[in-house]
């Protein structure tokens, strides 16, 4: 593959001749240069989004581009409940040059599972006075991300993925590859945000929680970090990854301890009686199954998602950033400072 | 200049060695190449800035850059009636790697000139009800952006400028160089917008300029298109070209005809005694000096400056814009209209 292009570079003072498929040449002393297909990771960007998200999708696969990717050409998964339109497909694809390609979600990832009482689910969406109560497709979509969006075929084979998701902003240039930095220093969970859960979403969740602990002893990581969410082991305290943005490595998903977690959770109703997130979910299970040093806190990625952000002060690990650190968007700071707190 | 890089570029098919300053490779193929300093025109960005716009100007230029610049470097010229801090410098230098300069405005270019009453002016900006009616330092830039700017020495050489501003976006990637479209098609004026001035900052704006044709008639182009600017020649209807954005040939603002235009409206004293803008000054001269198909509507290149914008239906000369072109911000439509239809 690395020959199929048309030019090559060499190296005047070396005359070392490299030929690779040369993406940008970022410095005007030459002395700096991407490279890319360069001992990549097996990565994808992965989204889950709806037809009229076309806009915003776009939007946020340019600035993807634009600070990192035009570098690296990961490719791009999009999956959705229903197809993806010519529309939707062509306004993806002209965005980049990477390979793109779009899933549907069907079966049981995306639909009531046997045990679930509907006329239950709805009577619980009728009362909610949250915010996307009343949805059940934020409820299927809150489940799929939970339980199955790692499991679809078009993720075989990745050995990390990066969500992203419409009209969000990343206001820094990535002067790395957070894939590799990922896998290098033998990361599996990688974060930006850190809000409070809405409570009202997930009454019951530590409940469930405390029952699987009981019932699946074996798989808590003797040096979890599970006093992140729960300082006396008896209560959530809300603390949640946004996982609107995560980078993960996916065996972690795809793990057995995940794998009953998530379907000891399913079995609980709560994804339907309640209001589950992913994010509360997928931050539960990586406090109980892994070791803090196995979660990034990617804390120089600029980012924005409506509309919640934070701009990182300056850093030496990543390039310029378009934001003012200064700016009153930075409203996860105690969940931020309990993760660095917490040791 | 150009052999001062560390890497050149082979063809492969032909085993020719280009040296040259490569800033980007735009598709997978590898058939495509942009190259910069290749025959480029004599131009600069230029932005008349202050010190507190740093974090607005450098996503404007993020922006630029992003959407057109690295594939060529022009140089930015960055213009303050205060001396620029290092903060600034260096925070804009980061942004690019193509040259920037920054100028000081003195003397006369931001001052009254000696004929201009100050007590008369200041009582003007005291019973002002219009919007920046109370600011002088307003009115000092609408003067300078009138009459001085294109005479700083660090224009000096250039032929075109493109004036840029802080906080605004550009929405499409620009597959051209519109400095190269403007000379190679004899464009004198470009423009994006074109809203309605607010009449009650130039109550005599359109009497001065009467007076000045009167005064003046041999500096009026046969094949003018005052009709835009007046139906009847008796009244201003208020259509100018948003100079906030702005391509033009340098010598159309260097000319004879221009500088009568000024001084003669500088006398008249609307700069001061009420609040004459840039925008309506350079769109009458252009109306009055130039043939229509020298003035050129980049209406392919989305833009919005707050809080008006607009977002180009699809066009083969664009690339590709990551706005909704059904939004609701397309607010200037009456004098793009009228644009359309006077021969």
């Amino acid at each position: 593959m690395l020959i199929t292009f048309r030019y090559a570079i060499i190296d005047i003072k070396t005359s070392r001749l490299k030929i690779q498929e040369l993406s940008s040449w970022n410095s005007s002393d030459g002395t700096k240069i991407k490279k890319i297909n360069d001992k990549r990771v097996k990565a994808a960007f992965v989204s889950l989004t709806r037809n009229v998200d076309l806009v915003g999708i776009r939007k946020t696969i340019r600035q993807i581009e634009d600070r990192f990717n035009r570098n690296y050409n990961y490719p791009y998964i999009f999956l959705n409940d229903k197809p993806f339109t010519d529309e939707f497909k062509k306004g993806v694809q002209v965005m980049t040059k990477a390979n793109v390609t779009f899933g549907l979600v069907e079966g049981e990832a995306w639909s009531y599972p046997s045990y679930i009482d509907k006329q239950k689910a709805a009577e619980t969406r009728k009362k909610a006075k949250y915010r996307y109560g009343k949805s059940e497709s934020y409820r299927f979509m809150c489940r799929f991300q939970s339980g199955y969006f790692y499991r679809h075929p078009l993720l075989d084979g990745l050995e990390y993925y990066w969500r992203i998701e419409p009209d969000v902003e990343y206001f820094c240039d990535m002067d790395y590859d957070p894939f590799k930095y990922m896998k290098e220093n033998k990361l599996v969970y990688g974060w930006n945000m850190a809000p409070m859960e809405f409570m009202a979403t997930i009454p019951t969740l530590w409940d469930s929680v405390l029952k699987f602990m009981d019932k699946y002893p074996q798989h808590i990581e003797p040096e979890n970090f599970i006093k992140y969410v729960s300082g006396n082991g008896k209560k959530y305290n809300g603390c949640h990854f946004w996982s609107n943005f995560e980078i993960a490595e996916l065996s972690f998903y795809r793990s057995k301890k995940y794998e009953d977690f998530f379907n000891f959770l399913d079995r609980e109703g709560g994804f339907f009686y309640e209001r589950w997130g992913d994010a509360p979910v997928h931050t539960i299970a990586a406090a109980m199954f892994l070791k803090k040093e196995q979660v990034h806190y990617f804390g120089d990625v600029g980012y924005y998602h409506p509309k919640m952000g934070f701009c990182p002060a300056n850093s030496d690990k990543i390039g310029e950033c378009i934001c003012d650190h200064r700016s009153k968007f930075q409203i996860n700071k105690q969940c931020v400072r309990r993760w660095k707190l917490i040791s």
